[in-house]
Formats: structure tokens, C-alpha cells, sequence
């Protein structure tokens, strides 16, 4: 993608990468240009975006630039989620909404159900942030209010990469975060949602190394590894800094989607 | 740690982080100096550490350095490993020295066991790299050789972190990484194996974001977050880029190992 160096095999990895989060980023508003609004907010911190640059956003501001709250006093629970909610102890109308979001439950436990979202990803209570979500002025006698994922983060990246290669005159790779729990590991990492231009996986099956052998069993989970640290610097979305900048990977662009990161449930020995 | 901006909870991140593969490291070979090359390789690529850097190395050559290669053909291989080797139709011998390497096995399918490490963490096949692991010039009649990991992966960190810090009169992080498959998803991404300085986890529980409300569940998996891109930008340990320098985090510095990263069996769905 980028001039320089064009990778033979889909990607490469310059020997820097900077990863620098965009200060100054207003709360985002249902109904705002999310890409007007990256666009002011890197000529405010005089950034530049480079051809080959992977713009990376935090879920939360698509969710919220696509109006994805929903009122839970506007949810009526069925007999499964009633059910559901007595036993995992959980809001059994944000149950419904996790149901709804879901096409299956992998596990569940006293205040999280661990779902196979729609799209096809696993996560706890459906990425849905009842933490601290709500529209900026709630009228009043509503809520409490939770924010779901974006309907669909691929699509949303796209038009994110037209509008800001448009805008700037740059061929950049767009990137939509969260993050979740892992099997096994204590903590939350960022993992890619939905994803335009960026390889989301670099295959290397069948590349040498530097004595000539074959390389087995390589392949490298790129957009998840990108997410990881770009959520790390990004801190809290709710801290100003859901949008970041990795300038230093060299890809050919590539048609993927999110989906390419996913496991079937066929292979997966954990699903 | 670094003297601007002590962050008052452990770690802070700094808007930009910079990842830096250092070229030029040559083939480690057992019993050498680990902390002497590192330093003649940052010397070389006229790299100086600072305070607060990570210095992140691929196991891989703590392993060689620190003559963790195996000849199968000196293993015997119990009654157990014989059967469970025809079972997933992988070389017995490999399969005892898995069954070593491990206190239980999580799955097991054709060519992998997923097992609990003897350290704690899961991975696949116990992280012996069987691919194109050979002490370089393996005498005659011998082999395959393997290369299983480090044995103390957080003792070889604080180590090197130690002696780093007296070479150079530099207070630095050093993790010890290598990379794995996950459940659900495809690719493979770097993880922390040992940590010596830096904060292993982020609790951010009880903090609160810029509206002054409380932050929920926010446990943010730092040492993996950083694992994840240094891997990624030293692609394989094979190409000659093993060593990573990670700057702009500040935290201050941590003595927990890499077990602070481990779910307790008992609080892990999917153990």
C-alpha cells in the first residue's frame, strides 16, 4: 500500500510503529459525522494522516454517533430472559437485549452470560456497555440506558475509510475496537470489530525464515494485535482518547472483513 | 517510574507509544550472554534505553541462551504418552515431553494439546517449538531437536532486567513474550510470559472517567496489551528481530510476575 518496501505477502512490519492517540476528541452525539468530527479533531492536534496509516476508533463513539442507545424501560422481557435473569442475577431486560443481540450462549455465570453475538464474535453480556452509557442530556423519566455495538462495525469502517480517503486525499486502513475478557487471562484486551483496508490476518504458512526453513503454523492475528495496543493507549473511550492513530505497518490493502478473525465453531475446541 | 507525570495508580499512558524493533541481533547460542548481546545489539543500532522503557524479547532466545533445546531422541516416551501420541497422531515423544512440560490437559485434538502449562497459563503443545528449533550446528546422529520455554520466564526478566539497569544506569521493564492461538478466534498474538517492573494488569476499578463517574470492571491486561505489538513488530524471532523496545508508558514499577495474569482455574469458564 504504502510506496516503500511493497510487501510481497500482504503485510510487513516496518521495525517502528508509532501508536499515538488523538487528544481533544468532543463526546460523540447521536446523528453526529463521526468522520467530520476525526477530521477536525486531527487538524486540532495537527496530525496528519499518511497513506497506509490504520485510523482506529473505540466502538463506543460509533455506537454513540449511530444512536445505539437503548431506554431498557422500553424493554419487555420474555419468559427466557425472565428466567435467564433470576438465575445469572442480571437486569432480565438487559438479558432480552443481550438475547436479542446473540444467536447463542457459550457460558454463564452469576451476572454475565458469554454469548455468540450475531455477528459472530464471543463476548460478555454482547459488548453491551450498561456501565456508564447514556445519551448526554436523557430526558427525564427514562433510562436506565445502555449502549449496544455498532449493527454492522465492518460497514461502518468502510465508510469511514471512503470519507476520510476522500477528506484527505489519503489511502488509510479504518479500525473499530472493544474490549473484552479473554479465556484464561486475567485482565481486558482490544480486539478488532470491524475492520476496512487493514489485513486482519497475515498468513506466513510457507515463508522462510532467515536459514531457509519453512515456516509452520504462522499465522499472525494483525488487526487484533493492532487493537491490543491501540486500546491500551486509547485508555477509556470515555476519556477523550477513542481515536488513534498506528502509523509504521506497510499492507496491501485488503478486502477482508472482521469476520476473517473468527473461528468456526466446527474448530474452535473451546466454543 | 519516569519522573513527568507519576501516575498515581500504577500506569498512565502516554499519548504516544512508540515500538521499535532493533535489527541485528545475531543467533543466540547457548550459554551466551543474554544481557551482553542485547546491549552490544542496542549499542549497534544506536538505540540508548531510558527510564520507563519495556525491553521485550521473544522466548525463543531466552530459550537458546539458556539451553532449553531437547533431542527426541533421547526421550522415552511413557505408556500415557504413547497412547495419547496415537491418539492425536503427534511423535510420542513430543507428547512426553508436552505431558512434562504440563500439570493437566485442557483439549486435545489432531497435531495439538491445549494444555495448563506447569507455570499456569494454557497454550498449545506447552509452547515447545518443534518447527525449526536446532542448536545451530547440532552434532552428527542427533535430533529433531525442540525447544521448550525458558524455565523461569520471570526470574530470566528480573535478571536481565537487573543487569540491563547496571549496564546502562537505566530503570527499565523487561518482558519475556511468545505467541499463541486463542479460543474463538483465528491467528496467533504475542503474550506476556515473564515481567519483571512492568504492572502486569491495570486496575482501573473504582476510578472514575471524565463525566466523575465510576469506571466498572475495568481490568485492563497491560503486560498482553504490549505483548501483543512488540510480537507483531518483531514478526518472527526467526527473521532476526527478537528484541523490541516499547517507550511511552509510565508506570510505576511493579514486583509482580506474570501469574497476575493467570485466572484462577475455579473463575475460568472455559478452563
Amino acid at each position: 500500500m504504502t510506496a516503500d518496501e511493497p510487501p510481497s505477502s500482504g503485510l510487513s512490519v516496518g521495525s517502528e510503529l508509532l501508536v499515538r492517540a488523538i487528544r481533544g476528541v468532543p463526546t460523540i452525539r447521536p446523528g453526529d459525522d463521526l468522520a467530520e468530527i476525526i477530521a477536525s479533531s486531527l487538524v486540532d492536534a495537527r496530525v496528519e494522516l499518511a497513506d497506509g496509516d490504520v485510523v482506529v476508533l473505540a466502538s463506543k463513539i460509533v455506537s454513540r454517533a449511530e444512536d445505539c442507545f437503548v431506554d431498557l424501560n422500553g424493554v419487555s422481557p420474555t419468559e427466557d430472559a425472565l428466567r435467564l435473569g433470576a438465575e445469572v442475577d442480571k437486569d432480565p431486560r438487559l438479558v432480552e437485549l443481550i438475547l436479542r443481540e446473540s444467536v447463542g450462549i457459550s457460558r454463564k455465570t452469576r451476572g454475565a452470560l458469554i454469548v455468540r453475538h450475531r455477528l459472530g464474535f464471543i463476548a460478555a453480556n454482547a459488548g453491551i456497555d450498561a456501565s456508564n452509557a447514556a445519551p448526554i442530556y436523557p430526558p427525564e423519566g427514562t433510562g436506565p440506558w445502555v449502549l449496544i455495538l455498532p449493527r454492522d462495525p465492518d460497514a461502518s469502517a468502510r465508510r469511514l475509510r471512503t470519507a476520510l480517503g476522500e477528506r484527505f486525499s489519503v489511502d488509510v486502513a479504518v479500525m473499530i475496537t472493544d474490549s473484552w475478557g479473554r479465556p484464561f487471562r486475567r485482565g481486558t484486551v482490544g480486539f478488532a470489530l470491524g475492520i476496512a483496508g487493514l489485513p486482519p490476518v497475515w498468513d506466513r504458512r510457507g515463508s522462510t525464515d532467515r536459514h531457509g526453513r519453512v515456516l509452520e503454523a504462522t499465522e499472525i492475528a494483525v488487526a487484533d494485535s493492532v487493537a491490543a495496543v491501540a486500546d491500551l493507549v486509547a485508555g477509556q473511550a470515555d476519556e477523550g482518547r477513542p481515536l488513534t492513530i498506528v502509523r509504521g505497518l506497510r499492507f496491501q490493502l485488503s478486502q477482508d472483513s472482521s469476520e476473517a478473525l473468527l473461528r468456526d465453531a466446527v474448530d474452535d475446541l473451546y466454543a
